[in-house]
């Protein structure tokens, strides 16, 4: 990281913490230079980068300020959170009939799962692809599969080590994208009929996996701020015989949530005394906005029982299908699992993330896409306060790009969904996220495409569908 | 296809019929040419071509020969065909076992599933991986994910109806490998404790996904010549409520056996009278000695009852998991499944498959692969007629590159593939391919690599090793 953007960043903290206020003036290139030994140009390049990302802004002859914040309310999805009963999970053709609907490339995709591939390096990915297939020894393709590729295996086990979290190359499987390995996660620890618990709002995904495998759910509430609610788990996992945890511990989808460190070491902890394991779903991983990665649960499990999935999916290369699962005790039966199902990932694919990660300068392409992710969603935060009501309450998390939107009561989703994607806007409408089909009135946003003028006239037309569901 | 590609051909198959007899004189180069109006130099290069293929052979001054044949009994591993009763999966760790002990690349690989990969294509392949990639439509890895690549489901259905089978687009479905494909299938029709009817002997990954679904077997006959016996499986069908019919109907693993198109008809009539669905596994519909592609039994499936499955795997690209299933009426259902489980195939492989479809030469490359299976297998027979007790039984498949040789009944094979693996040969014995580990006495042995003196030799070992065990 260069001296400019270190300096950015201890700005940026400043101001993600409330230390330097909305409106608030930035230290001045002068005295920012003597204060910190750097050269003017120094900062001045600091700032030109912070309010490219939407940070500060230049006033002529008066310096740089902190951008007015939106005013829109934190979000609190969560009023009475309180232990649930297990149920059956029939969510899937909802889920179908929403997912089908917004196929359209011509729909302002707010309701996608993916970051646009715009952000994405695929022409330098093409050509890894292109030499490390070249160089493809021959009988790797039909020999030692299993596993996975041995390069790219060991490239992850080095993130591990770099972001603090050891990790022997056994535990390591790659699989075809992070759904796989949460598939095969679920299917090593249960049976069907078995209880596992889950997040309240959880990702669709996860509902449709555990209806797949006949599984019933207990819903844990999430916490818009940090994550799902430690004592309702602890009550949940003494009064059910919870075979297993699924939970997204950084920037959950939907709700944006970060489960600081402390709190996901209780929840190992919580876990350990249990003898339950948790699969860990960690694909947003890398898309922080603070100064620093943070830990996953997997960093603090001592036992083994935490199964840690991962992906280049939302990161580097959605079409490539290439995730994996450091899966602790659980590894071999999963490999056996893996082997049973699929057999391995598609080589090319694997051999060419590998290269890329060596050679491709993945940390450079994470720091531009996590910038334009930041400067994105404050963009539509300011768009939800200048066309949503009022009531409009929304989360602001620190990384991934998804907001989590609770709009007033009488507002229905499923029917803003509807008649939006009438007018060729698609959204995530609440019932998705929950077998019980809870959260009515909410949405999830996807501000992972660039902004631009269609995306500004969506906000718009999106205020005045839900101003206009508003009861009077 | 070349004029005197052709006229090979023809010879060929006047040689697998018999009309040609082993050791008789093929056509002189003169007879031939007058007798079907082609010029001399077009035979002499069709009989280099039968030459190359270990067809026939040259003796001085006297003109061509069909090559002796080698002297062995064809394959009888069905003595009495009855029908089975419902049995539990629990194989899986006997085929870890033996799959894991046989990766080492420094093994003489009998017991592999792959053919050599130095068989295929990869530098081609590879090419059309760059450039596919390169022009790969970013919108493309994050939309229109789920049936898969439209350009490769073009080329399929292409390649369906060139051999003469109708098939809408919309049943076509991209998986992870074919192995994927029939767990989808399976997934689809069955619910765990559910009756799956099996051949026996099985493709011992069939036994593992009804082991890893909680599935039950029942086992039908396979005789080596036309495939599973339709009486039993009508007695069965009739006595046991069963859910779905697993069937290798051309070159099935690990028999061979290829069911003519008249029973493969039955086949279908019989499943349909019945309505049960069959999932057809024909991974290796492609390597056909023949001078035609045998049809599938989906080419008379009138109900969409047939979910077809094939893959690249055998036949082009194994390390690139590409397969895919043509599913009848279960098309939507398999799609959904998929999307649950893992999205969608890889993209860039997808893409690469799909140019090298349209412009490698796939059908040319195809034509020298059956060429040289063909001909290793020829070697292979006459290794096992050298070599191995003259009790020895062995199928002589028309296509795919397995041989199943039935030893003396004294011989224990899973004693033979762990004296013979402790000296660097590998080999699949018999107990694999069945729940209820018959065909103790007998060995899959893989003829798909370029045979040479390691090859000979190993052979020379195994029937030594084969011997040393016979009861005197």
């Amino acid at each position: 990281m260069k001296r400019y953007e270190k300096y950015a960043d201890d700005i940026a903290e400043l101001i993600r913490s409330g230390i330097l206020a909305p409106g608030a003036r930035v230290p001045s290139v002068r005295y920012a230079s003597q204060a910190h030994g750097i050269s003017p140009s120094t900062v001045f390049q600091a700032y030109y980068l912070l309010e490219r990302r939407g940070l500060i802004r230049a006033r002529p002859r008066s310096g740089y300020f902190v951008n007015p914040s939106v005013l829109v309310q934190p979000a609190q999805t969560l009023r009475e959170p309180q232990v649930s009963e297990s149920t059956d999970v029939d969510v899937s053709e909802l889920v179908f009939s929403v997912l089908d609907s917004i196929k359209d490339p011509n729909t302002v995709p707010f309701g996608s799962a993916f970051p646009s591939p715009l952000l994405f390096p695929l022409q330098r990915l093409s050509r890894s692809l292109a030499s490390a297939s070249r160089d493809m020894d021959p009988h790797m393709v039909v020999t030692d599969m299993s596993p996975g590729h041995p390069q790219l295996r060991r490239q992850i086990a080095l993130r591990y080590l770099v972001s603090g979290t050891m990790l022997p190359m056994e535990e390591l499987l790659i699989t075809n994208g992070a759904l796989e390995a949460l598939n095969l996660c679920l299917q090593a620890v249960t049976e069907p009929g078995d209880l596992v618990a889950i997040e309240a709002p959880a990702f669709y995904a996860c509902l449709q996996v555990l209806e797949r495998l006949k599984l019933k759910a207990v819903e844990i509430a999430v916490h818009p701020h940090d994550g799902i609610d430690l004592g309702i788990l602890e009550q949940t996992l003494e009064r059910y015989p919870v075979k297993a945890v699924w939970c997204m511990t950084s920037f959950q989808n939907p709700s944006g949530a970060l489960m600081p460190e402390a709190r996901k070491r209780q929840l190992v902890e919580l876990l350990r005394e249990h003898q339950v394991p948790l699969i860990e779903d960690d694909v947003y991983a890398e898309l922080y906005y603070g100064p620093h990665a943070p830990k996953p649960a997997k960093a603090f499990d001592t036992d083994g029982l935490v199964m840690h999935c991962g992906s280049f999916a939302k990161s580097l290369a959605p079409g490539y299908r290439i995730g994996w699962v450091a899966a602790g005790r659980y590894a071999q039966k999963i490999e056996r699992l893996k082997l049973m199902t699929s057999l391995c990932a598609s080589m090319p694919a694997q051999a060419a993330i590998a290269d890329y990660l060596e050679h491709g300068g993945y940390d450079r392409h994470l720091r531009k896409l996590r910038y334009a992710l930041e400067d994105q969603q404050r963009v539509m935060l300011a768009a939800i306060g200048r066309y949503f009501p009022a009531q409009t309450r929304v989360s602001q998390p620190v990384g991934g790009y998804f907001l989590w939107v609770e709009l007033p009561d009488s507002v229905d989703s499923l029917q803003v969904f509807k008649v939006a994607l009438a007018q060729g806007i698609s959204i995530a409408p609440g019932p998705i996220f929950s077998p019980t089909q809870r959260f009515a009135n909410c949405i999830r946003l996807n501000y992972g495409s660039p902004w631009n003028d269609a995306a500004e006239k969506a906000m718009e037309t999106l205020g005045r569908i839900i101003r206009s569901m508003l009861s009077n």
